[in-house]
């Protein structure tokens, strides 16, 4: 009996470029076999938000973290090079030349490819997210599953 | 002869929210019963200072870092949001109405759980720390001691 | 038979501080007998750079990255203190004071010790940086190269 190989990811940071490299590696990782679990904490779950509005009942300080945080990969900043008025359209301009794909299509690649999209429970209710507002087919799991799956990972990484 | 499992934790963060999540997988691993290191070098280490000021002779830079850098983990800024004008107090308080532990009280409860806190030797001669300024029941070691741990560890996250 | 233990390195990080801490770690270990792969994406591509400006054929977005990025490690700023009107020139201080290895000196030692130095070619396209700009000795690779390394690795971090 052969065991697949794991790759288990914590997506702790929203940034366009943290969260790019997070998704090529498990996509890699992904094409090379391996089971993958990218899950989703804090400031990485807005890459599972949809990009459109969703109306909903929340409290104030819920629409403030809403209203405040990216709608999705796409709206993102990135870790460097904001401050000088750059940021990430100078990126995504030398992704396009270069045909790389640009983030929501490395998403929907992990997912085609059965990369497991978690979102933590416990950030979704501090920051106020729902699951309305969140991308289909991911699963909802809180720490306890993410060691789970990370005790027996081959490659364990926090982005 | 069964091993328990381990989880080893670099910690080189200093703001709020990474060593929120630091502490909460560490937190979550003692819980399913792994022996569980974090490793608090650079700017991480200033999770395991006395929130009070302790007298002690030192240099002008060592000064400088003591009065610059926040004293222990209630004081540390956020990743993100902070050039918002928001910061930690927002989380701070959605914390509060969600029942969530603050960050001083996730630390006290790694001691209970048998976490061992490390303290970087090389960062607290680099910063100027001694350890009157650090907390009670912590461990004092280098790079080597870390890697001994990681080599052997199951999930090795770098936060 | 005796395997060697692997440690395995995403340095995506620009900044003196968190570049610092990688070669530390994977010095340490490779003084433990480790295995050791750094593999430099993204903005940790910069700690690669020569220091000397290379002349080369780039076209107008490739320039601009190429002015805007530190060319080495010795040009990074840091993670934090940055925005206080510090920065790198007090740690750089206080390293001398205390007999730390500058950064630069920390990357040869890596060299002599045997530690892999990859650069990513992903990387390199996207951001148009070439071969001649880059310090001699080094590999080329990409994703799944590393991905390799790293799954059969004890400790993998990304930093």
């Amino acid at each position: 009996m052969t065991e697949k190989k794991q790759t288990t990811i914590v997506l702790f940071s929203g940034e366009y470029d943290k969260v790019m490299a997070a998704y090529i590696i498990a996509n890699g990782a992904a094409a090379y076999n391996h089971e993958v679990t990218i899950f989703h904490t804090f400031w990485g779950l807005n890459a599972l938000r949809k990009d459109e509005k969703v109306q909903l009942e929340k409290g104030f300080m819920e629409k403030m973290f809403s209203k405040m945080m990216p709608r999705g990969a796409d709206k993102m900043g990135l870790t460097k090079m904001n401050y000088l008025g750059f940021g990430p359209k100078m990126i995504k301009a030398v992704m396009k030349k270069h045909n790389s794909m640009p983030l929501p299509q490395l998403i929907d690649m992990a997912k085609d490819q059965g990369v497991k999209l978690v979102a933590c429970t416990m950030t979704m209710d501090l920051l106020g997210l729902q699951q309305e507002e969140l991308l289909d087919k991911i699963e909802y799991a809180g720490v306890g599953a993410y060691l789970a799956d990370a005790e027996n990972g081959n490659v364990n990484l926090f982005i």
